[in-house]
């Protein structure tokens, strides 16, 4: 893929959460240099099983990128087998998060890495040079900040809610706990600081961009760069591009809609991203105080991913 | 399988290390009524590795009479894949030590249970149960005692000495870390004691036995039931039926033959079990105050385990 032009040197930080995000890195990370490019992922949804640590977000993008992802999925590794998760279900042990056998690998290096005193981001970085992962990839703070759902059906870990329960409870309230006492891991605010582009993934807006949102300095820091951030909308013609995003906004009492979603990002976007079927709430969006650029933002294949990559730098 | 007559009530007590033990457990396994046998394993070739508190010993015989063991090597699953290890390996993590999809998630399972508070003989009891296994297993003890191997290439963990270095360095001396404040696991002392019939199976005397007699009691009590305990030799004809024995008996001035096994084992066993291969030695074997029965010992098949563990109650 050829670079875009006269791009090259300069730097790209992208915020993002798992599956949404991953397609729009996927491209950037094609369409850029690398090496130029620093992506910001959500920790939230991290949780421990078995004993094991696991960050969902982090796997996806560091799979995505080394091209290693199962891509019907758009999480765990490619051709997986899962024997190792049958016989802990033999065990007696909870098998609702599927945990692939290569996958396993991950989880276990990542664990033994923190246990020997390794912080998450020098794990995260371990881990994607070891599967050629050429983009930096920063966690949005060492420290744990679960993302628990409150709900009908009483408090749940962000992942027990949708993958446990499949997102079916209704979500009364969400809370990022200890995020009060979280630090940005190291390079984030710089990497906001020093891009001449931000990018903030088609995400939920509540759940993966709202965790990195709510770590002490981030939202003021894009506020800081506000012209140089650049929104794509997670949500087309009121439905998600991909999980329950249109369905918490509505149980939390915001409009499904692209211009629910920039209602939540005013304060730090510069340029609001909509898909065209979403083209009627420009101008309402225009008077949020942000720019509005429509692009084709379903990305089903890869020249999809790539058309919008490219054009979200040449914006 | 028939049970032997009479022997339905008898308790029997075995105790044994890895594969050599087990294919005689499972002939007992088989034989006599599972829910009177009690196995004291071997559990100085504990490991840790990536984080996993792994249990070679404990793993072979649980898998062995659960019927999973992979038949070739003796230790393992069966059909046993390793994506797991193969991606380990690419994080640049130890592989030396195999460890399967399946068999991780025992070691998973027991590190998180040991995480959980449990001891190692409840996680046993939780693990073997869960596989359908209707005999007693114990760990010699729930503290660690790793055996440390001093050889010409320094110390080294029983297991970097046997996998990793193959057996290769000269043993100048052998190890059990800690064992002097190690208490047997609940149950070890009164199995012995309450057996009408203790079997030690044809294990490494120096490195699978070793390490049970060396705890706490162990050894006093079986000399209280000497003549309740029968000794299968596991050398034959100067050789080791299985692993290291014979050269680590060289290499620790003891004569690799059955009689150099009867001498470490004269003190706390009443009737030693020979292989025809070694008749010519059992004169001098009685000498050391111990019958002799001449039995084959060798069990390749699965006729010749029962045959052996028949034999072994019928003595």
């Amino acid at each position: 893929m050829p670079l875009v032009e006269g791009r090259k040197l300069r730097k790209i930080t992208a915020l993002g959460g798992g599956v949404g995000a991953s397609r729009l890195l996927l491209g950037l990370y094609e369409v850029s240099a690398p090496a130029r490019l620093t992506i910001i992922v959500n920790t939230g949804d991290d949780i421990e099983l078995h004993g094991l640590k696991i960050s969902p977000d982090l796997d996806i993008v560091t799979y995505t990128l080394a091209g290693i992802v199962d891509p019907a999925k758009g999480w765990g590794i490619r051709g997986e087998t899962f024997h190792a998760l049958k016989r802990l279900a033999g065990y007696g042990r909870a098998n609702w998060f599927n945990l692939g056998d290569r996958d396993l690998a991950t989880h276990i290096h990542r664990t033994a890495l923190l246990a020997e005193g390794k912080t998450l981001a020098e794990a995260v970085e371990l881990i994607r040079t070891a599967l050629g992962v050429r983009a930096r990839i920063l966690p949005m703070s060492n420290d744990p900040v679960p993302t628990i759902i409150e709900s009908n059906k009483g408090q749940l870990h962000f992942q027990e809610y949708l993958v446990k329960r499949r997102a079916e409870p209704v979500v009364q309230g969400i809370r990022f706990e200890g995020v009060g006492a979280a630090h940005p891991a190291p390079g984030v605010l710089e990497a906001i600081r020093e891009a001449s582009r931000i990018i903030i993934c088609p995400s939920n807006p509540l759940i993966s961009i709202g965790p990195i949102l709510a770590v002490s300095g981030v939202r003021e820091q894009l506020r800081v760069r506000k012209t140089h951030v650049f929104a794509v909308c997670p949500i087309v013609a009121g439905k998600s591009l991909k999980g329950p995003s249109d369905k918490m906004l509505v149980q939390l009492g915001h409009e499904p809609t692209a211009l629910g979603v920039a209602k939540l990002y005013a304060d730090f976007t510069g340029t609001f991203v909509i898909d065209p079927a979403d083209k009627a709430q420009a101008v309402a969006i225009s008077a949020l105080g942000m720019k509005v650029a429509v692009l084709p933002t379903v990305m089903k294949t890869r020249a999809q991913k790539d058309k919008l990559a490219r054009a979200l730098l040449n914006l």
